[in-house]
C-alpha cells in the first residue's frame, strides 16, 4: 500500500476491503509522504518493519530486490489524487499490478498519457470505483442488459452530502483540505470526488455515453478555492437525456447517491445508502422490490453475495468486491494466465472517462454553464 | 361550476374538494362545449335543470338575472387552458369571483393583461395550486421562515409521472390529447401542466425567486407536438442554485412531486406521494419527521388538518384546502368585508409568475437550452 | 344525525365522510344530550332549526310526522357506546335505516338481542369500521380469496396508539373520559375502541374466524379503570396462529394499526398510514408493491378509487367508502328494492362477531390471560 | 475453530467478522466431523497442514503440545447446538479462550453445569449473539440507560423469516436439517435459533427481566419434529409487558427481527434490515431518526462504527464487533492483564439466560401455551 497513513480514512477502507475476503494479505507499504508517519502506520499494522519503506520508490526498488515469490502482487495507491499517476506508473513500470483510488489522475492530460502507461506494461491496473461493487448495482446493469427497462429515455443521478458545509478544510480537518485544495486534488474538488461516482455509476449500469454536459458550478462556503455543489444537465449519445448532480454542501445529507434510471418499458431506482434494494417500476404492473442475497436474482449479483437475504451487507463489502475481481486479474496475471474476460472492475479506461468528465464540465462551469462536448483528440 | 362535464377528471376534483367541509353547494354550471353534455353532466349531479347551461356566456347572463343573493357567489373554470382566462374575464367583469385551475392562461401575455382586470373588478380570483394546500407544506414555509433552515442555498425539486409514455393522446384518451395539443394548452405541455406546479410549490415553501433558467426539453414520444420532458438548471436571485424537472414519460411514476430545500443550518424533504411527512435533516442532529396533526406542528399547519395524526389526509384534502382559504375570502368579499389579510390561497400573482416561467422555459429551450433571464416588461 | 355536537370528534369525521361524494346531505339531528347544545351544533351546520332536535325520541317522533319523501332516509349514529343499540332500535323501529359508530353495543348481550331487532324491521344497518374502506384492504381480500397467497397460516395484526399515555381522560378531555369510562364505554376501553377494528380487519381481509384467545390487559396508567393495553393470541379454526395486540399507552405511535398475513404461497402486509401500499412478498420472487389507482389493481380496490395513482386518497375517503355502499343500499331499500348483493359494508353481524371478541377477551383477561374459546349460545 | 467446514455457513461468517479488522488470524481449524472434509476445508482457507485436524480432541492435543506463544490464543466454535458444551469444556479446561456460536448448549441442564466449568477456568468465554454489536443496538441501550424513553412499559419483539416453508430439511439442506433435528438442535428448533436472538436483543437493550412466558408453538411444515413457529406473550419483572415472537414460515420475510421499545417518555425501534437507523417516538415532538456514523451518536456506538454516516455498514461488521470485543478480553486474559470491565460481548451468562428461556417457553408451549414463569433451582 502507498497511503493510508494514520488519520487517512480512505485507506483503512482499502485495508478492510482486501482482507475481508481471505485472499489478500497487507504485506509491505509506503503509508505516508513523511518517512517517520509511515514507519509509525506500519507499526500499527503489526507489519514487518523491514517492509515498512519512507516512500514510494523507496518500496519500489527494495521490492524489486526481494526475490520473485517474496516480492508484492501489486500495490494499493491511496495517496490523494495529485500522486496517483506518479506512483501507478512507478509500480507498472516495475512489473507491479496496481488498484488505485479514483479519480484517475490529475487531470486529463495526465490520464490519457498514464493509459498508454498501462496498456504498454501490460499489468492489471484497476479502479476503485467502489460503487459498481455492489450486488445490486450489478443486478441493475443486468436488467438493462436483458432488456427489462427497454430503450433508456432519462437519467436521473444524485450524489449529496454534507459534510463540507462548514469550512472544515480551512480548519485543518485534513479530508477536507486536500480534496479542496487544487493543488492535491486538481481542477475539481466536488465533481472530482463524487461526481465521478455518479459518472462511473451511470455507465456502469446504462451502458449510455455522454454527448454534452451543461454544468453549474457553485462555491458556496467563502474562501474555499473549488466548487462544493455541481447541477448539470446531461444529453447522452443516442438522444437520452440526464440530470446528474453533486454537492458536498446539501445539509443533512450522508452520503447518498442515488440512481434512476427511466426506459420504455419499466423504470429503476437504487439508493447507495439501502443498497440491498432494487426498485423496478413498471408501466402497469405492481413495482418490484429485488431483495440481495435471493434465489430470484441474478448469477452476477449472486457472485458477489456473502450471506443470505435480510442479512444486510454494505460499504466495505461492495468495496471488497472490486478487491475480489482484481484479485481474480492478478492472480492470473502473477501465474502468466491470461486474466478472465469475465472480470468485474473499473479499469483504466473508466478513469479517464472520469477525468474526461470532470474536464468537460469544468470546461462548461469555467465558460457560464454552457454546453460542452465531451470528446478529447486521443479518443 | 365551468367545464368538468362527464370524462373529465379535474372537474370531479374539483367538485369534491369545495364540497369536503360543508361550506360550498356546487349549484349551478356550464359543464361543456357542447350544450348536450352539459345538460347530461348537470343531471348526473341532480341539479336544478334551470341553472345547467349551454355554455359559460348564457351562465353568466342568466346568473345576472337571478336576484341579488340567489346568484352564485363564485365560479369554478374547469376547462382545458385554452379558456381559462376568456370565461374567468366574463365573470370577474359581471361581478363574480371566480377560483380557477392552473395553469392560469395560455400564455403569458394574456396572463399579464388579465392580472389588469383582476386588479381593476378587485373581485376575488383564486388559483388551484393545489400542492399548496397540504399541511405540512405549509409547515415547510413556515420552518423556512422562522429560519430553522438557516440561509437557503439549494432547491432540488421534480415531478415525474409516467402516465404519457405511451401515445394515449393520439389514442383518444382525452385528458392526455388537451395537454399535448398546442392549440389547447399552449406552448408547453408538461412544464404548464406539472412544471408549473414545482415551480409554485418552490416559490411558495423557500420565497426565493428564480433569475434565469436553462431548460432541456425532449419530446420522447413520436408525433407529440409539445414536450413531455423537461430538465432545468436553475439559478435563483441571491445566489441560491436549483434543481428542477418534469417529465411525463417517467414510466413507473405516479405524481411524484418532491422538493428538498438546503439551507446553511438544516435541509428540508417533503413528498406528495407521503404528504403527511416533513423531513428535516441536521448538519449534526438526529433527523426529525414532522407528521401531520400533531400538537408540536405549526398553527397554520394545524388550522388546515381535519382529523388526528395517523389518520392520513391526501391530494382532496389538500385541494380543499385551497377551497376552504378562497371561500373565506369570496365570503368576505360578498358580504362586503375585506378580504382577511392571513387567507392562504394562490392568486393572480402566482398565475403570472408561472406563466412567466413557462414562457422563460420555452424561450430557453427554442435556444437550445441556453440560460435565459425570468423577465418580463410589466412586471 | 345523533351525536356528534360541538366538541365530538367522530361526528365530524361522519358529516365530511357522507357528504364526499355528493350522494348524501345532511338535514336533520340531534347532536347532543345537551338540547341547548344540539341546537348550538344545528346551527354551525346551518341547518333548518326545525329539524334540530333536543333529543333522538323527539327526533324519531318528528321525522315521522314528516310526509314519506321529506323524512330522512337514515340516520348515523356517532354516540358513546352505551346508546349505540337504544338509539339504533328507536329508529329501525319506526321504519328508519341505519349507519352505527363501532363497537355495536354496549355489551355481548344487548348486540345479540339487537340483532334480532335488525333482522325483524328489515331494514339496512351499517356498522362503521371503516378502515375496510380502504381500497387495498380491499385488494388485500381479493387476493386472499384468488388463492395468491396460499393456504393462510399466521396473521399478526397490531393496533397501537399513544394518545393515552397522560391520563387526560381525568383532565377533562372528552374523547379520553368517556372511551375509558365503564359506565359509557362498557367492560373494555382499549379492545371495544381499536381491538375491535383489528378484529374486523383480520376478518375481513382473511375470512378466518377466531377460534379461542388468550388474552393479556393491562392498565398502565394510574387510576383508569379500563385496560389501556392488550396483548393477544389467537387461534383461528382450522389451524392458523395469530398474534393481535392493542395499545394506547405506545408512545409516539399515532394510529399504526397494521396487518401481516402469511399463506404457503405468499404474504401481504398493509399499514394503515401508508394506506395506498399493499406489499406482497413471496417464496423465490421480488416483492411487489401494489398501489392505489393503477390499471392492474382488482375491479373491488378501482370501484373505491377516485382519482389516479400518486394523488393519495386517506382516511377520510376509506370512511366515504362505507358510507357510499350503506347509501347504495339504503337507496335501494328506500326505493322499495332488493339491497344489491355485492353492497360491501360492515353490517350488524360484524358487530355481533366484534362484541363477541370483546366479550372473550375480556373473559380471558379476567381469568389472568386463559386461553378462552370465542362462543356464544345464540350463534 | 471447530466446524465451519464446506457447506457451512455460520462458519464463514465468523471467518469474515474475525479477519475484518486485522486482530485475528485464523491458523488452525477442525472444520468437520469428517476427518477428510476437515482437511480438505483446510486447504480452502490456505492453513498449513499440520495444524488442520481431523476432530476438535486432537486440535486440543496437539496444540497443546506447542510451544506457548505459539499455540492457538483461542478458539471458535461453530457446531451445531449438540456439541457447543463438550467442544467448548475441552478447550476451556486445556486453558484455552472460548468464541462460540449461539444458542449456548443442548439444553438448559448443561447450561448450567457448564456455566460453572466457565467460572472454574476463568477463561474469556464469549458467546455470539451478534444483534448487540450493531452500533444502533448500542445507541438504544445507551438511550434507554440515560433515562430517554423514561420508564419502560412494552416491548414488542418479532423475528420472522420464511426459509423453512418448503420441507427443505427433508430435502437434504443441511442447514435446514440439523436445526430442526431435535437429536443436534435439542428441544426447539425456532425459538433456540432465532428465538434466542429476539430475547438476548431485549434484555441487552432494555435491561428487563422475564418473569413469565405464554407460548403458543406451531409446526406447521408436516413431517417436521420441532416448532417453525413460535408466539409468546411475556410479562417481565416489574410490571412491563412484551410480545415476542419468531417464526421460519413468515413467507417473504428474510431476517426480519425487529424491536420496539415503549416507555413514559418515548419509544424507539430498531429493525434489522435497516440497521443504521434508530427511531424515537415522542409524546408530542418529531419523530428522530439517529443514523449511525453521525457525530452526534454517543461514544458506545462510534466505538463500533467504522465508516461514516451514510457508508452503510451491515452484519458482517456488527458480526465483527463482537469478535473486537472479545479479543480485547483475550488479547488481556493472554497477556495476563484482568479482561478491561468495559468490554461489551456476550457473555456464558447470556447463553443461560438464553437455554432458561427456550426451556420456559417449550414448557410453557407443551403445556398448551400456559403461563409459565422463568425459573431454575440453579439461579
Amino acid at each position: 500500500m502507498v497511503g493510508g497513513g494514520r488519520d487517512a480514512f480512505i485507506g483503512g477502507v482499502h485495508r478492510i476491503a482486501m482482507r475481508l475476503d481471505g485472499k489478500i494479505d497487507l504485506v509491505a507499504g509506503a503509508f505516508s509522504s513523511s518517512a517517520e508517519k509511515s514507519r509509525l502506520s506500519g507499526e500499527d499494522l503489526l507489519l514487518d518493519p523491514n517492509r515498512v519503506y519512507p516512500d514510494y520508490q523507496t518500496m519500489v526498488d527494495r521490492e524489486l530486490q526481494l526475490p520473485v515469490g517474496e516480492r508484492i502482487d501489486f500495490v494499493s495507491i491511496v495517496t490523494p489524487n495529485r500522486t496517483h499517476v506518479p506512483v501507478a506508473r512507478a509500480f507498472l513500470e516495475s512489473g507491479f499490478n496496481v488498484v488505485c483510488d479514483k479519480p484517475l489522475a490529475f487531470n486529463l492530460e495526465e490520464a490519457l498519457a498514464f493509459q498508454e502507461v498501462v496498456r504498454k506494461t501490460g499489468k492489471v491496473f484497476a479502479l476503485t470505483h467502489n460503487y459498481t461493487g455492489y450486488p445490486m448495482v450489478k443486478e441493475a446493469r443486468a436488467l438493462v442488459r436483458r432488456g427489462e427497462l427497454g430503450h433508456l429515455m432519462k437519467v436521473v443521478v444524485e450524489y449529496p452530502q454534507g459534510w463540507l458545509i462548514n469550512p472544515i478544510d480551512e480548519e485543518g480537518q485534513k479530508q477536507a483540505a486536500w480534496r479542496t485544495n487544487p493543488e492535491q486534488a486538481g481542477a475539481s474538488s466536488c465533481v472530482g470526488d463524487i461526481g465521478t461516482h455518479a459518472e462511473n455509476l451511470t455507465r456502469y449500469i446504462t451502458g449510455l455515453e455522454i454527448d454534452e454536459i451543461c454544468a453549474d458550478f457553485t462555491t458556496f462556503v467563502k474562501g474555499r478555492l473549488l466548487e462544493d455543489d455541481a447541477n448539470m444537465l446531461v444529453r447522452f449519445k443516442g438522444g437520452a437525456k440526464g440530470v446528474l448532480y453533486a454537492s458536498q454542501i446539501s445539509v443533512g445529507e450522508e452520503n447518498s447517491l442515488r440512481i434512476r434510471v427511466y426506459g420504455t418499458k419499466a423504470s429503476l431506482e437504487w439508493l447507495q445508502e439501502s443498497p440491498n434494494d432494487l426498485i423496478v417500476k413498471y408501466v402497469d404492473a405492481p413495482r418490484r422490490i429485488y431483495r440481495c442475497g435471493n434465489g430470484y436474482v441474478g448469477d452476477i449479483a449472486k457472485r458477489f453475495t456473502r450471506i443470505p437475504a435480510g442479512h444486510p451487507e454494505g460499504f466495505l463489502e461492495a468495496f471488497a468486491n472490486i478487491y475480489l475481481e482484481a484479485a481474480r486479474a492478478i492472480d492470473a496475471e502473477v501465474n502468466g494466465q491470461p486474466v478472465p474476460d469475465d472480470c468485474d472492475f473499473p479499469t483504466v479506461k473508466d478513469g479517464v472517462e472520469g477525468m474526461l468528465f470532470v474536464a468537460t464540465a469544468v470546461r462548461s462551469a469555467k465558460g457560464g454553464a454552457v454546453w460542452t462536448k465531451m470528446v478529447n483528440g486521443q479518443k
